[in-house]
């Protein structure tokens, strides 16, 4: 395909908000990327422009039908001044498994990396510099036919936005406090579990708000056909530490396939550390809590990188892991993690991307 | 709570399009409803203005958590030139059951109603008279919100706007095809399957492209747990004649609570017709085909009313129903229920409303 990506710069730059102030997908940056699609034209127009509103027909489908994915990724500014993006092309390539699931035609993998860069490019002062800080990109895409039959739409919307953010959770890396969801279910194999689709989470907020409401961070899904095996922890993947051996659920068509999750799996194999990516079940990690050997549980994901968790609520019981402490083996992948992601030390082949030079 | 509904008329009005061109949800008319929410406001500003584009910030939540609701219902103008609309009341009922899942403030049913009937009275000139056409009004709610946390949103948009239809299906009240399926799943159990919300039918899409390449009208839903407990057909319920009786799936959770489906029940019951509400499988409905007491199948939903279903593709084999033809039945039902709904009979207490001369 070939194509060109105008640009049309703001006239009027945004105050900065100051680093401590940024919180988590509040400011949005100068500037934005669109790409339209039609049906018989294909996807067309790319341009990065002002950060703007978007006007849209009260008919047009995704207000109706959801018919929607996104993906969500950070650019970081290193303390020698480069700005590097982490396994972006991992991004744009889940983005197309999700179109596939969700009837949205494919994109072309490349022009959206490009897309990022020249947006990138074009907002890089938005990156802020503080620990912790990043630039949270969103890139995403709507169904925008006014059209109320319910069948996949003929117009898209494919955009990027940036936002610079601080940390996910407030805590930081504190542990947090997990209830196990027995109630509410979140996907279920042949559903759209393993899609980053909006509808996954709104399905989540009901269980989430009423985790909040009895004083949990998140709540840990369990899967929807036996009530028994662990899917997720709020949005992230889930790993446990049993006996020197780690465990997470294998990728079984109701879960994300997170980067996160799949770049831990790495880092725990160059260290050594066994990993088992099957299905578990709470009794199973109920036992071994029972036996002493549940020795550190943790969520990952592209907002909070690693979530240690230190209490799970199950069925009336509290389960304290690690003395409600982050575990050594979190507080370590967290450290290479973010060391790789800001440059400090050398991360595998192709993980980190670097912004060329403007 | 007191308010008042401000009325904007457009200054200029459409063309309306010709009866025989309408389809399904393809033309909107000159006037939508809005209320809009803030968090520590509560819902606001009801007003009737003419239909235009809305405008939304890109991080606005509805484009990337899928938090929204619907409803759809139709207004009929009668041979005597009356317009009704029919159970109206269920409609605003149900979206504040869909508002309680997905963690979106309740709506004042009685508000609701009554904007309806509002902008029912502005565009009335829009209610198309021929045989099988009226008005669909589509009520809906999206979170506005600009922010990326994966929490329910602080803002909301109450919405309604009508759009003049013809048939849902193009084929009418012959009998479609339907495809049962193995392998995707709707909804299950602790999820949001009976909840009115674009995720559903986002998750509906795929399936339903591929049964239609396979040359089926929809897809019969089976349960996510055992894949064997039938669901939903397309976005109807569904309803199987065997042996004299009609059976149709319980409300289990996972279905959704169709008024047509409860319209339909009732109609039988006056009917002296048993009607068991309960789980049915596919081998129950496979095994009465083969008995040859298998006598009629058909959805119900808003847009279709009734569709009867004349074969069912299941694991290999073609369940040929009725002859493939329309059954007396549903032909019956189909005859009575649009009957209710014109006026041309009378129905039960309280299922139509009258529009009050303006």
């Amino acid at each position: 395909m070939t194509y060109t990506i105008t640009i049309e710069e703001s006239s009027s730059k945004k105050q900065k908000p100051a680093d401590h102030e940024l919180g988590f997908g509040k400011y949005y940056t100068d500037h934005m990327f669109i790409l339209d699609y039609d049906k018989g034209k294909g996807w067309h127009s790319p341009r990065v422009i002002p950060y703007q509103p978007i006007t849209l027909d009260p008919a047009a489908k995704i207000f109706h039908y959801g018919q929607s994915v996104f993906e969500g990724l950070k650019a970081y500014r290193t303390n020698d001044g480069r700005i590097l993006l982490f396994r972006p092309d991992r991004n744009f390539k889940r983005l197309n498994l999700s179109n596939a699931r969700l009837s949205i035609p494919e994109l072309d993998e490349e022009l959206a990396l490009d897309a990022l860069l020249k947006l990138l490019t074009v907002d890089q002062d938005w990156i802020p510099s503080s620990e912790g800080t990043s630039l949270y990109i969103r890139p995403f895409i709507i169904a925008t036919e006014a059209a109320l039959g319910v069948a996949p739409s003929t117009q898209y919307k494919f955009m990027i936005i940036l936002s610079p953010v601080g940390s996910y959770y407030e805590e930081g890396i504190h542990p947090v406090k997990i209830y196990v969801e027995s109630g509410y279910v979140r996907a279920v194999a042949g559903g759209v579990g393993n899609a980053k689709t909006a509808g996954n989470y709104a399905a989540g907020l009901k269980a989430q708000e009423e985790a909040s409401e009895k004083g949990y961070s998140q709540v840990l899904w369990l899967d929807g056909v036996h009530k028994q095996y662990i899917e997720e922890v709020g949005s992230m993947n889930v790993f446990f530490k049993i006996n020197g051996k780690v465990i997470t659920p294998a990728l079984n068509g109701s879960i994300l396939d997170g980067i996160t999750r799949n770049s831990i799996i790495e880092l725990l194999k160059q260290m050594g550390i066994t990993v088992e990516e099957r299905q578990i079940s709470m009794e199973e990690i109920y036992q071994a809590h029972q036996e002493g050997t549940l020795e550190e549980a943790f969520g990952t994901g592209t907002a909070a990188v690693i979530s240690p968790i230190g209490e799970l609520h199950w069925r009336d019981e509290q389960l304290i892991i690690n003395q409600g402490e982050t575990g050594e083996l979190a507080g370590k992948l967290y450290e290479t993690l973010t060391s790789i992601q800001l440059g400090r030390i050398e991360g595998p082949k192709g993980w980190v991307v670097e912004l060329p030079k403007s």
